[in-house]
């Protein structure tokens, strides 16, 4: 017996295809069902493009009509890119619309669901409502608090260790973990270093996949401007680069660091280096949904402490390193007690390649 | 429909309830089924107690007659403290014998099976074979190599800490966790720290459960005798303490220590502090046939590279701790390279309370 939550399953497995192609809107799935045929069928793909329930309605037609439809997220009651598709689904002909979960920005929750109430359809709220959520983590975030959903990726080996005292860290995880953090790349809108990794490692920071894929926008600490003008980093042909430095850093070189295309900004300092808070402001205000922080050690403790980070990705690699000084994910300032450790919450252990994954969030709400 | 399979993992389900009580024997367990009944069952619960096929051929009788007998380990050929089982087997009437695998040890494999195929008896071997071997991996490591089983258990959290840089650690992992841990010490025969630990933590490392249960020997690596003569540890009433010192070490506090019981050894000593594998052979000596090393950081890290970790348990926390000079569970020397880091394979990942287990073994042969 196929049920709502198998439908909605279908819905979601649909929306999350286009996973990190529509920010800034979130990721929808639509399936239309009419005596336990789906008639209709859609996704949201891309800003600017049709919302999923438009797709859907497009492909059942006459169908819809006496029909039920399912949609991961309340539909629209607002004139943006599109008209609002709660209209469309008013004027439908469906008869019961299943909806995962709620327009998650509170000045705007409910009022597709009521528009569709008011015409006389069965409304049904909540079905897979946690999965919807978490699939939309990124766009509730930036819903609810107007910033970036900030996710910090690292790899350790099983004894927590980044790298040898001097910094040697290839490789820390094998080849198939270390392909899944360009398809991470892909999904996200920034992503974030230290100058510390600059100058020891001077990465790329783009998306080396088989499909394309898509290059976030880089984005590095560096608060004395500090980047080398050859760095790879620099040449923004491929990807954009925002250096974020200190109020009064080096105004020479910011013009040179200009002249190549980087975009140069400044941030108060706090006691832990640049106000992170600060910088997450402006990258939400550019248009970044989402930062993918990939180190180092400093730059995540300091992310750590500032209590910035709302996903956890951590790939554990099956060795151990030993060796007194060797560097770990997290560092920053120390801290006098196990109790100022920061709690989460385990979400997933997953197996890439010989390699795990642990996702894990915040444990207070994020 | 019930196959060997079905009836070897029973008999294997059988002998691991006995684990920790049977040293320095393997864990064995035995079903007899005929006309699939199960007209016997047993397992061996304790060194000097019968073997497991003893106690299933007493409870079949007459039973046993053309019936199959599942047992998972080859059965003994040699006249022990009990007489072999092979002869039993050979007299009992059975028709088939299926066994998960052969004695571990090179000498006697296969004897038990010749003298049961001699007397026509039909012999299956490798049911569940792997299973098997992982139930007595203690057990089979003794046999082949004639040292103790090492077991390194710590615990961390998610960014590798096992304490803050002035040594707090408080809790690192939750209550199950720790309560886990007193479930292994119940089935080790020995249990191990070093100095460093007893002089922070002043700690029993006894077995404190429910259901009672042994305490394990209590091993100290303490190259100096730097062991307070107040400390828990050399209060030998409920459970023994063997400390290994650097040859030359001050006589008057070994004395001291050996007045309350504890025992004094010497070793030589490394570049790595004592030399663990001269340590490891005599603990051998002495009957102790597995060690679990519970660290701290340089105990920890004088194992790994020495070669001589033979599993590794590894509790993880859902937190992040951070701090430039937070403890880390492995330390000793520094390395030059990643490429240093010793490989593992990982073994399982389990959820004890909010924590993760994650057990690992080295990648080359153990």
């Amino acid at each position: 017996m196929k049920n709502d939550e198998y439908y909605m399953n279908l819905a979601l497995e649909l929306a999350q295809t286009a996973r990190g192609k529509t920010n800034p809107n979130p990721l929808v799935g639509a399936i239309i069902v009419n005596k336990g045929m789906i008639v209709g069928s859609g996704l949201h793909r891309k800003a600017g493009e049709p919302h999923a329930e438009v797709h859907a309605f497009r492909m059942a037609g006459d169908h819809a009509i006496g029909a039920t439809l399912y949609v991961t997220l309340e539909p629209c009651s607002h004139y943006g890119k599109t008209p609002p598709c709660a209209e469309l689904v008013k004027n439908s002909g469906v008869s019961r619309v299943v909806i995962a979960m709620k327009d998650p920005n509170p000045l705007v929750a409910g009022k597709g669901i009521k528009l569709i109430e008011e015409a006389g359809i069965e409304v049904t709220v909540g079905v897979l409502e946690t999965q919807a959520a978490k699939l939309n983590e990124r766009f509730i975030h930036n819903m609810v608090y107007k910033r970036p959903f900030v996710i910090a990726k690292t790899a350790m080996t099983l004894d927590g260790k980044l790298a040898a005292y001097n910094g040697h860290s290839k490789w820390v995880t094998g080849e198939e973990s270390r392909q899944t953090v360009h398809y991470l790349r892909n999904e996200v809108d920034a992503i974030l270093v230290g100058i510390g990794t600059v100058l020891s490692d001077n990465p790329m920071l783009t998306t080396r996949i088989e499909e394309g894929g898509k290059n976030p926008v880089r984005i590095v600490l560096d608060s004395n401007l500090r980047t080398p003008l050859d760095a790879h980093i620099t040449d923004c042909h491929d990807a954009q680069t925002l250096i974020f430095a200190k109020e009064g850093a080096d105004q020479t070189k910011a013009e040179a660091l200009k002249a190549k295309g980087v975009q140069v900004h400044y941030a108060p300092e706090t006691a832990n280096g640049l106000d992170l808070g600060f910088i997450l402001q402006v990258l939400f205000e550019q248009g970044l949904t989402d930062v993918l922080v990939e180190g180092g050690s400093e730059v995540n403790g300091a992310f750590l402490r500032a209590g910035l980070i709302h996903k956890y990705l951590i790939y554990v690699a099956p060795k151990i390193l030993g060796g007194r000084h060797s560097l770990t994910p997290f560092t920053g300032a120390d801290v006098e007690s196990m109790d100022e450790a920061v709690q989460l919450e385990f979400d997933s252990v997953a197996h890439i390649g010989n390699d795990l994954l642990i996702t894990a969030y915040p444990k207070t709400k994020r």
